[in-house]
């Protein structure tokens, strides 16, 4: 069961708007890269001191990502820089988050969850395990601001877009950046839920045909990364139903078919998510019912060679009496027909077994 | 399991508005036929060129209908021929969209799923499977487009009303003829769940009378396409009664009775659709239920056997011990004597379980 | 299971606003009878030409009461003379709808089922079965139609109080009469219920005292019928709703008051559902633990047997041993002795197993 | 399974409005009291003949409670006294309502049911069973009547209150009379609960430590108790709700605090009938749990001793072979070897079993 | 089964308003503290006469914390003190109540659970079990009153905040640190559940791995704790939104952005306790098919051992009989020939059960 309330708990009687990392504590350097584009041109490069930010060649969208959250000095020059709530620096710090939608005014705040998967850490048969990680999207008038966890994302395709003015990204304005992101996060989760069809599918087909206790684990396993999923995804749609209703100015008109399109796929992978869940629950009830179908099975068969044998042992012992008369013991072939009698007994109990479609 | 979200997933990066199908990749060539239709009279052809559709003699309804939606440059210029949007194009192509209905102010957009049977695959015992096709309304001014992904569909009756000029279509515009075009696609819903309702029947018959473990496969596929069926028809609920309320200047008055006829049968269809997936569930009971029964009633009869034969062997046992002083191995008739017990014991108990009703 | 989709599968296809019955195809001569009533009297007639109805004597109420939807031509006529939209004739003709509320302006269509008790075609046991007819309510300025599928009603009441002139119908216009039949319909459901009520408990006292597989039958049996008596009662609530808050202007403000009671009543009936569904999803759970309970009692029983029986075949077996120096063998009394021990342990197991309640 | 259509059924096809006890048929003498009061002074007296209801004293407020409802000939004289609707009476007289509010105009009608504890009738062990009896409350501009099904009721405290000038009862209007009423009967719901919970307790504790299929049918007892329970409760909030939202100038501004004090009473009644649902939901668990448990117990000691012997018998059969040539059979110590081996092999099972802990 | 009921009980037919302690009736003395603030000074302390509050310095914020619930006199002092409302008092000493607001005009009364463990009474193993006391927070126009149960809170951060003028409690006013105090009970909400997942990972382990009746026990009290809490957590929710969108004046604009972040902390906590309970249901369905499969397991090989060595008892029955003429007896090396077969036999059986994966 995975601690979901932990890393919040190490937070607890701080002052509000204290920015502290709350999340997994590994340490890598903050990379933070800056990218200014508009229609005729797009420029690269990286962040060293902060204070760069602020010198903006033209008038064009910038777009700065920064990867790694637990750097708070960093965080917070960035605030200040930009004017954000302390509030906000500290949403970006704990990325223990649910998606979620804020209004500053001057500038919105999109937190999401990307999906990826990764090894399990100490098994060696190759399985991953789903995970999720917090980015945060903070949209202003001519910037958007994108804080990662990890080094590594899905936004390379609107990277390249960017670069290579594909599609309509350089000729729209933050917004549509906004929105580029957001997108190709949701067309990731399509990718992981994708993996999580093959991996139920095969589970399914483990439980139908040989149930083990692994595979009991392996169900708590999928269900439980469903949950993660489900607490991941579901309240985007209320996300991307806020910006599309939510009438705030940062999102010009032109934007809303795209986001009409987000809320769409955001709708649909709900609703896969949903389907997931219903079979996964299935799974339980397929293993549980096979388990006991196989167990029957295996009961049933010694038991019938039990019952087969109990009455011939009987015989056996009837003619191991000792009583002084006993004609039979004393026939010619008495013996063989015994065996005679015990054989057809167990042919005549196996036939019936059989025909009762007990074997 | 099926892949839900196997289409989409090849599509993550692109560019949103990309137009690139997804779905099953199966070729055949796209046909594309126009009917042209007014009080008077309807004109059926061919297109081979898609400008030949800008041709249009008199001021009547034109109907477009492409079978197909694997030719992205075909659909392209329709789209540019109609001014469609490219996120529309984009769906178009995208044959794993739930129901939805979208307003582009000049036209409507309608996706409707198409349940269809047809043969499983690997199987000869002439078992079928539910599938559902994607079928794409777009409702202009005066014209239709209709986006099949494979040719045969279940227009026909609207077409030959067309042809003949029965009932209201020729009268109408193409409001009503997208209205009509949907009405033939629900009413064949009925006949898709008829054809369930007689599996689920069977399947009962078959829970109840000799569960077996392809029961228990067979329960799940059923389970499954119904999870299916609701997916493709549980959102056009919302989808006319949007278009019923939604005010497009593109729905006449005169048609909105004919729409809440339309609601009425896709309420019903739901209905239907929640009745039979509450029932199915129950299956599963069943099932479990008389397999256990089952199982039960074999091991009570086998332990019977057992339990009467063990008295009787231990009763063998005794005359079979080699005590110096045992006067019953000595009396002239003790073997018969013991047979007579061995069988009043057997008789006795067999009463006893039978008056118990454990027989 | 029953075919939910049948009726209107056979209809797939067809112009909408087609009159087709689409039900049991059973043929009995349709009869159509009028009451035309005020305040001061009630004249009753058969009609034999739907022409007649249009004979009004005074300006009182009419009602005419059609019995049997089966004649596409009667309907179609009453249809023409009374104005009524083609869509309403092909739903009184198709008799397997939801209960609905339809507003046509000049008169108010309503769909409601009424519930009846019949025998099981192929019972001999006297076993009834809950089956649902078709009611059509059409409410006009100052008359009101009725269509029902069978000959024979709930209805006598209503006319009784017409003809009698108790009660306030007489004095009260068509909304009233309309009023008045729906409330009838509604009481039925209450003696209906009331008998479910019994079926359910003596279903579960046979559960509870000697569960068979006929008792399972049984359960699945009153499931179903409970979905059915849900599917016809349950969409009642909002189409009273809606005529207490629809505000047409065929229902007079006077009315609304018994609206509100009738609506009272409907909630109570849904309520009794609800509450007698919850009752009888705890049947399965109830047979299913009796039935194990039980099975589990004998085999407890058979193996206690078993295992007193088994030590003391280990006792005769071990005197039945043919070493050559076996002393108790040779005991003047060992044969007794041994005799009592095994009455001995025999006493002693089933003391045991009587202490720990095993027997 | 209780008959929750029964009383209604009786009643059917009868006029709306008529005044018809439907309830249990038990007859005492209707008692009618009155009290009269303001902030001076509080008159207490017997009514015989309702018109005394008229005399009025001063200007104060004025409460009559009746106690029993199957005199339709009082209630009418009642009702046409303080000029009641005649559907209200009927709803009076009609004892199997759920909690409802109904306004009138000039009066408020509230029904709501006061939950009481009796013996049950044919149990000698001091069981009793929760029942409930419906209250009828109408309020009136300086004026209560209160309608109970039985003499007896929950009153005496706000009665004491009048008398003795306690609180502010005396001070405000007929509405906090009402309020104050209905405060009462949601506290004694409070009392009847901890005497569930108390049940729910011993239950629990029954099927920990030593289920018997009485256990079984108590549990089914108190899942009945508790929706009966349910509904009698569920429907208040939203009458208190609609009380306190509706607006009725019955009801002044002062006494809408005591109301919404009211309301959080029974928000919390509700809270606590849905915990203790879902607890009694998981008696049937922890019982068939703990039945299957015990019984698997059995089953395993015994299958354990049969396991133990069998083996045993088989060495004993060996040795009871009649071989010519079976050299153990002439060892001298043969035989006690053989028990020596026999011992051996019991107490390396009896071990083995008990290292597994299956003993 | 916890009596939720039973403190109300106790009060039923009272007076509304009266202030009577109903909680456990442990006897402390009550301590009143006093922090009176502002931006630049705080002053503390202890209370001994409630009159001496009204003695304010300055004009700051007055933040008056009672430890103590059970002393009625003591809450009326400070009522009249403060002009609360009776039924706000009642409240107060009640402590019985689900979270709530309520909004008395001139001051706003917020009723939160505080969630702490202690130690079982009677467990010696370390066991803790959760509780759950009732805080009042009564917020007026610049000042703060907290009644809390017992000694001891978590308020101890922001009385460190305002000693020593961290973060923003000082400068702001009497709603900011309202919203302080509710958000430390909130993210000790954090800290509780993060226990709760340690033990429900723990009672995960030991129910796939070892499961035993005491597991079923603690699954239970882990269940029953969890409803537990979600009743304290969940009512949380609508508090903070009505404080959120209520409009009170007393709650300043600059405020707002705080209490929306804790309306995101308060949705993330009933995220969390939602997500342990589906996670805490799953344990019953673990332990259940553990103790099965183990049980199974266990009777398998109990039954294999005895299908094993019944067919070899046979075949020491067979050669125990004393037929004249049973040539094989006489056999030089009969007996060892036997042995052989018996051996054969029963490695034959033990490999079979082997491949078959019996064993």
């Amino acid at each position: 069961m995975q601690k979901l309330a932990q890393g919040i708990a190490r937070k607890a009687g701080m002052v509000p708007g204290t920015v502290v990392h709350v999340g997994d504590l590994d340490r890598h350097p903050v990379r933070v890269t800056m990218i200014e584009y508009d229609a005729e041109q797009a420029v690269e490069r990286d962040i060293v001191d902060v204070s760069e930010c602020a010198e903006r060649h033209g008038r064009g969208v910038c777009w700065i990502n920064v990867e790694g959250v637990h750097d708070p000095r960093l965080i917070e020059q960035i605030g200040s820089q930009f004017r954000l709530h302390p509030l906000l620096l500290e949403d970006v710090a704990n990325t223990e988050q649910r998606p979620k939608l804020e209004d500053y005014g001057e500038h919105l705040y999109i937190i999401l969850r990307m999906l990826y998967e990764r090894p399990v850490p100490d098994a060696d048969d190759g399985a991953v395990e789903i995970d999720s990680e917090q980015v945060s999207i903070i949209l202003g008038s001519n910037w958007v601001i994108t804080f990662l966890e990890d080094p590594g994302d899905v936004f390379d395709p609107v990277r390249q877009r960017l670069r290579e003015n594909r599609g309509r990204v350089r000729k729209h304005g933050a917004d549509y950046l906004a929105y580029a992101l957001m997108d190709v996060i949701v067309d990731n989760y399509f990718t992981v839920l994708e993996r999580f069809g093959d991996l139920a599918e095969d589970l399914e087909q483990e439980a139908m045909a040989h149930p083990t206790s692994r595979t009991l684990q392996e169900i708590q396993d999928i269900k439980r990364a469903m949950i993660q999923v489900r607490r991941a995804i579901w309240p985007l749609r209320d996300v991307v139903n806020v910006m599309l209703r939510g009438g705030s100015p940062l999102i010009k008109k032109a934007t809303l078919v795209y986001l009409r399109d987000a809320y769409d796929h955001v709708v649909r992978v709900v609703d896969i998510v949903e389907t997931y869940r219903e079979m996964v629950g299935g799974l339980m009830d397929i293993y549980l019912t096979n388990v006991s179908n196989r167990m029957n099975e295996v009961m049933k068969v010694l038991t019938v060679i039990a019952t087969i044998f109990i009455p011939l042992t009987f015989i056996a012992g009837v003619y191991g009496m000792n009583f002084d008369n006993m004609p039979e013991l004393h026939w010619e072939h008495g013996y063989w027909y015994v065996w005679g009698v015990m054989i057809a007994v167990g042919v005549l109990l196996l036939a019936l077994f059989r025909r009762k479609r007990w074997l």
